[in-house]
């Protein structure tokens, strides 16, 4: 798990948005959304902190591919990423910051802007992740996801 | 053709708005506004996608003159720029990057910034290309377009 | 006492607005938000100018805890920070930058982004300072604040 | 004479504003507002354009002193900056793109910031320029403006 307070990131948890497929540089690592977690209790805060901000995130996963959606926002917090290995997250974790911080200068210049079709979220994640990859570099073992 | 998903540029596509010609930085580089091409269908995207995104550029400039215009955005996706050589194209992608930027800095300032004027933005693009130009560096052979 | 004129927090002083407590990484930092500083009168300007700012930093932190809020931001001019050495006074100007920029980010996505919950902003303060801070990297003696 | 197309001065440019005196940092620079030219009218372009771009400045500038206003914008263009040498013409330029820079930051967290008191800009652009100055670093000859 990599763990960063990313400035564009750590902007969109902030401000308690999801961050939406506004592009296929986003739909290159993720398959659809960045996920936002619900707010922890005060309870959840004073006891054991640090535990259920973990669960909060397994909480939002529940119904999501976690390979699909290597990352997650935590509202108010920040990003937090996984992978296969310490490498992958961490390259999730500069992946994310950078669709972040595009989807910023789009909301930025058109407020209302949608995400992209389906059909092309789907295509661009599909031939790059999964067994019936074929676009981009071969990555080694350690690196897939 | 050099293709990138840099910042700005990918914003202009992502939010699907064409940059206008708001200043001479931009003149000097582009005859008019930088084209975004119509979105794909369902089909054009799951069957022979990159070619289809391909034909969408070319369909946008049947109407245009690529000299005067080396680069388009492709709608919810990025920049696409060309040149009589690779370093002409990739010197365009990056020149249409900072347009870009300073167009999105403009719109934040002033959403409703108006293009100048056509008559400056001819002198602009004209004192720097085609026959009759006369202001700037000369440009090696290679890097003429 | 570390005076900058740091684009971010320079702006929000500009801007003529205390900085909310938006996030974690303004908790870990800041017991609450980042105080402004009310404007100086004509006579206060004219005469004595530099001690009167002093003053007025002074003044705005009379009901405050000064270990709790290591900087504050003088209204049109920009931020002054402090703490027990010339070092941490830096190291907060430094952070407090930060806090500025991503607390401009997060206004950008979210014109009313709330405050975090005071639970929340409390656990992440006293987990780092304080007599039962648990949390963060062991502070040398000079670094403590 | 300085000219760049240095982003955030650009910006100001194209979104047609003068630069409003939001902070310190613009009036230990600036005594006032920076300019904008009016437009160019379509014969001012097509007929000597460079001569005229100049001259708009110079219009612009009749009822100022060129001391106290070291740059001006031209609109749909960028900045131009002037001093006693290159040197001095060219760290204006720097120190314009800045203040541009930081009032653009103002902008996005205040609309309607307003300019500060005429009494605080005064106090710092005397306080380190013209006879009476007594503040920051001692120029040499050549700096001095």
């Amino acid at each position: 798990v990599a763990h960063t307070h990313s400035r564009f990131a750590t902007a969109w948890a902030q401000a308690a948005r999801p961050i939406p497929c506004l592009g296929t540089t986003h739909a290159d690592y993720f398959r659809g959304e960045v996920p936002l977690t619900d707010p922890l209790t005060g309870e959840e805060i004073t006891s054991a902190y640090e535990v259920n901000t973990g669960l909060a995130i397994a909480r939002r996963l529940e119904s999501m591919d976690p390979e699909a959606t290597p990352g997650a926002l935590v509202v108010g917090h920040g990003p937090f990423c996984w992978g296969r290995s310490a490498t992958a997250a961490a390259q999730t974790a500069a992946a994310l910051e950078e669709i972040a911080r595009i989807a910023y200068l789009t909301i930025g210049l058109n407020p209302s802007a949608s995400p992209i079709p389906q059909a092309l979220s789907e295509k661009h994640f599909l031939r790059k992740h999964g067994p019936a990859a074929y676009y981009g570099q071969r990555r080694t073992e350690t690196e897939q996801d």
